[in-house]
């Protein structure tokens, strides 16, 4: 097993390189991307996930479009086809807020600059994704800091899904800040749900930590409540993939259940995410698109049935916790507290 | 697939037949048993779960040690042998209290029976065991009854493991409740905890509603929050591997994380379990003996590695939920309620 951990994406002549993470722990394997389509194809079929990465990945989709739309630049169906390309990526998963901000961000600063001519505007897009990186870089070592300043010593902290360097580009969201937390000595061990169906807890976040060298151990998703209390757990820490403007926050399936459970305990449930995760326009939690997928994502692991052939599932990948149970939301712009006001 | 439910075990002729469920709902194998030693070795490698069935498997383990016993039968270490045997088989698994109880109890039934001829005994000891079957038919129905008295019409249930035929070789405890309450008009639907690592919900739990025609779905562990919110479960259903006097109870892990989301949403939580269920020479759930199991067992799904090889992996098969979080626990002689008296 190496214990180097591969980059999430690589952007390289103006194509685009998404690390398949599917196939993690067990193999490393990019797939190339050279139409905004193939990234869309991408973030569709979970060869990359995690909200922060998903939202860089088609960014880059965004660049690509234009790559693409040369001989319709100096048409009036330039314009067209790039919206086009904007909403086919938006369309791929409805959930993770940070997907629309950066596609919208990106289609927008596209048309505002088409005065230039093409090769400008071209390497202007990709600048702005460069742009967008490099915000991103910046606000995750913030968010880390905030985050840490949070943590006490000897922290044992549980975790779910994979808010990491994986999801996140830079030093990871929820990851980032256990990572940092253990390199300052506040951590001293981490539980890590293995996150059902995707297995990203046991796939990515072990992968990561044992990287970086934490103590890890991993769990199945209904061990948290035992866990918590034969291993005096006295922290839960979590990704977002869409925060509304009250506070509520979509996260991968199973984080409600442990937001209860902190509530029990009584220990501390902590959102970590960037600024770019939070939708304003969005008043409340059930106002958020749960994305419902396919049952087969639940039946077969590693193309193995695991119930009977006509078994009815339910699959929403997400699930939203409600901002009164969430101690505090991480950011880059500093640490929130309920009631929420971004 | 076949629409009808294997019997969990066959005795016949002075062998028992234990249905492999490791393998269900995919085969339908039985391993032959002639040995005590057979019987231990199908509990201790869960071909056969279910602290019920475990209870009868492992009481009839007993008659096989008086079968095996012939040529010990005039000497003095006659005794010692089934004493031996009890101890190999109370030795395979810790925490269901059934194992115990009937294993004592035919141990106890044989010792005393030493001033008959070996035949007699035999046949005493195997009539002894369809008495202890017989009992379970009887309290299996009294429970079903008990259990049904509590829903109301319009039941939506969520339910842990498998407590159903399988795992109980009657009606099933938690599962007879629902399967009867469906047959009644009082249960809407179920929702089936897939119940890692094992997946005895994904695969008895599913299998057996399934040939009861119970509208059922199923739902990967940590969806249970999620579920309770947007399905409007109204009651959560589960067994019991050992009661505590105090009425702290150990099930299969991830029961407790459901009694605390049920105190969360204000739901009733049952517990239902043979009488045979309760030790009372344990004051509370924290001397209940929690068994570990292997670590591969949680790295493994179908013989594929879903994390590092070298993975830290904590695997207790159960966990306890403390009495106060248990809205009633229903035996064959009735319902109880907190605080627990026996």
């Amino acid at each position: 097993m190496k214990n180097t951990l591969p980059v999430p994406y690589i952007w390289e002549d103006f194509c685009l390189y998404v690390l398949d993470q599917r196939l993690l722990p067990g193999k490393v394997v990019y797939k190339k991307c050279v139409t905004y389509k193939d990234v869309a194809k991408c973030i569709k079929d979970m060869v990359v996930r995690g909200a922060p990465v998903i939202g860089i990945v088609s960014g880059y989709g965004m660049v690509l479009a234009v790559k693409q739309a040369k001989n319709l630049f100096s048409k009036k169906n330039f314009g067209k086809f790039i919206s086009y390309a904007a909403d086919c990526l938006l369309n791929t998963r409805p959930t993770a807020y940070n997907l629309s901000y950066t596609v919208n961000r990106l289609k927008n600063f596209i048309l505002s600059h088409l005065d230039k001519d093409y090769l400008e505007l071209l390497k202007l897009a990709e600048q702005e994704m460069k742009n967008v990186c490099n915000e991103n870089s910046v606000a995750m070592e913030k968010i880390a800091n905030y985050g840490v300043s949070l943590l006490r010593k000897n922290t044992v902290v549980l975790t779910h899904c994979n808010a990491g360097i994986l999801a996140c580009g830079d030093i990871g969201s929820a990851l980032g800040v256990i990572i940092e937390g253990y390199k300052k000595g506040k951590i001293k061990h981490v539980y890590v749900d293995e996150t059902r169906p995707y297995l990203q807890g046991a796939r990515l976040t072990m992968f990561e930590l044992s990287c970086f060298k934490v103590p890890s151990t991993l769990i199945t998703d209904n061990m948290a409540a035992f866990v918590i209390k034969e291993k005096n757990v006295n922290c839960i820490i979590v990704g977002a993939d869409r925060i509304a403007k009250n506070g509520d926050t979509a996260n991968k399936i199973g984080t409600y259940n442990l937001a209860i459970l902190a509530k029990y305990y009584k220990i501390p449930f902590y959102v970590v995410a960037p600024f770019s995760s939070i939708d304003t326009s969005i008043p409340c939690g059930e106002k958020i698109k749960i994305e419902y997928r396919s049952e087969d994502e639940v039946k077969y692991v590693n193309g193995k049935l695991i119930t009977l052939k006509n078994a009815k599932v339910l699959h929403p990948a997400f699930d939203v916790t409600p901002a009164k149970l969430i101690s505090a939301i991480v950011t880059e712009r500093g640490v929130f507290r309920y009631p929420y006001k971004f």
